[in-house]
């Protein structure tokens, strides 16, 4: 990369297309050849950073929904960049916080450098000693969100049984690992005999299923907590909800994290079990990392131990280079990816 | 009434016939004359009273469905007794709490004289200036729900926008009576013009509609609340609880008390718009008002003086004698009663 004294580098780009309904598709998304300047404006508290590993995120389907009235979560703009997490270097830097070299991870846009303008939501990088692209995952945005999801929504008690949809997704890896070193029973689904076998032989489930190979899905989850669940992580919505509701406990509790089965369908699927909602007290909340964010420094502190201890391991699916980030995004709403999806801009 | 002594006397009762799918008839329960010794065993702790009102309640329908494998609520037993709360005089007493003369609200059986063998359960009448059919409705078990399922459930904050179906009932028009006194915005549902000229008229609620004249029940809720809803008191499920979805407001709350719509029907509606969980971060509980007893005291001191001040007003349905019983329980689930549905058993 050139550049140095501020002339326009190239600077590639992925671009939103347009809003999409249904299942989004690779061609949503193009990439382009851009150039920028790297050199802050004087007087700019702004960063200019190389982004390094980019994060994609079942959330990211939101975005690329027209918004109605009221808008929760900002929307792409057709024809401009994708943004998201992503882990990056800091190379000029107008923010007290940041010098050049840094490394952060925070919201960043899915370019070769990018000019962070609100430098002030991402998270400097102090660890160096695991690998970087673990702050797109286990560290970063799905992490925090597996640990406030567990430990400050699901309230958990030692000895209850824990069930994860999508449990080898990003969050859900976390979420299980978490929930067994607090000592509950934790069983999860994924959608292929690989990703089960993660769950059992590298995470350390108590049990997994294949929820495509299960003809009942009720049958599944009666067979794998004959006493009930207590504990929810809601990552899926749809038909595995409604059959969750009926094992729930007495005082159970769902937390709300994601529902991608749902994300892409016109009408989404009706669910038809809620009054169990009375009968059994349940409680179900949805929630978004960004509400937790304070928790971070308790987070790493929790986290990190068990990490350079092997206790707590982690799985990525990398795609290599951003002409690649398109179908690895896409990839998500196929369950494609086996374990957190990450798009390497660049390694150093 | 004989048997003073001992000798059996007259003892008419509602028998409930055999398990019911779908909607229940009023031929699900039959009106039988029977005989009861009117005397205590030897070393019973148990009462002997006296039934004067009895309370007609939604729950009651789950008790009507053949068990299924866990029951977290006794199924009434095909040819046996209808049970449910009530107001009785006491005639005989074995328990220390409760002496002959007492009167009494709580778990009692469709019939004339009730042997009660769990007299802990029950709470002795200690106000008597007000209605003594109060105690099967807004000082009974129906208050006691909205009083907790609002204060405990929902965590108002004054100035917060509350909507709540089913509004005119037994619960509903308490909890609207609490929230505009806590400083709350109410508007409710309800199915007549009667039921709504109530609510706007006697209830103060700031607005209400009627859900049978609405095309549109998302329009109508937009309506009553341009800026979204922050609290649902859900009493009705289905349809209603679809619609507030889309105008939940960012942590928002639904308490779920009930979901009448939905107990009579061979599969439940489903619902579609639970991804505004995620978006809107909210939290939904379900919730039984037996798990908030211990703040009983704490709710009369409440809700008395407002009762004698004329600032909380409540309306019953009354019918009069055990053989109409059946047919006032039954008209729940039509929303034939307007206000609580009470069934006079004896006005002395």
């Amino acid at each position: 990369m050139a550049g140095e004294n501020g002339e326009a580098v190239r600077n590639k780009q992925v671009i939103f297309r347009d809003y999409v309904s249904g299942f989004p598709e690779d061609t949503d998304m193009e990439v382009r050849e851009s150039t920028m300047k790297l050199r802050l404006l004087e007087g700019s508290n702004g960063l200019l950073v190389k982004n390094l590993y980019l994060s994609c995120d079942p959330y990211m389907r939101f975005r690329m929904t027209k918004p109605n009235v009221p808008v929760y979560v900002e929307p792409f703009r057709p024809g401009s960049l994708i943004t998201g997490y992503g882990v990056a270097r800091v190379l000029e830097s107008g923010h007290p916080n940041f010098k050049k070299g840094d490394l952060l991870w925070g919201l960043t846009g899915w370019e070769e450098c990018t000019l962070i303008t609100a430098p002030e939501t991402c998270f400097k990088i102090e660890h160096t000693d695991v690998p970087l692209s673990y702050y797109t995952g286990l560290l970063g945005m799905p992490g925090m969100t597996a640990y406030a999801g567990f430990f400050e929504v699901c309230s958990p008690k030692k000895g209850e049984t824990v069930f994860i949809s999508a449990a080898s997704g990003a969050v859900g890896q976390l979420v299980g690992q978490l929930a067994k070193l607090f000592g509950c029973y934790v069983v999860g689904s994924a959608g292929s005999k690989e990703k089960v076998d993660l769950l059992k032989n590298k995470f350390g489930f108590d049990d997994a299923f294949n929820y495509k190979e299960e003809q009942d899905l009720d049958a599944a989850l009666k067979r794998c907590f004959p006493e009930g669940i207590d504990i929810y992580f809601e990552n899926v919505g749809g038909k595995m909800l409604d059959a969750v509701l009926l094992s729930m406990k007495l005082h159970g509790r769902i937390a709300v994290c994601g529902m991608i089965s749902q994300y892409n369908l016109e009408q989404p699927e009706g669910i038809h079990n809620l009054t169990n909602f009375i009968l059994k007290r349940i409680r179900m909340e949805g929630f978004v990392v960004s509400d937790y964010y304070h928790l971070y420094p308790k987070f790493l502190e929790t986290v990190l131990p068990h990490i350079k201890e092997g206790k707590i391991v982690y799985v990525e699916d990398t795609a290599e280079g951003l002409e690649n980030a398109p179908t690895a995004l896409i990839g998500l709403f196929y369950g494609r990816n086996i374990g957190k999806q990450v798009v390497v801009v660049s390694h150093e």
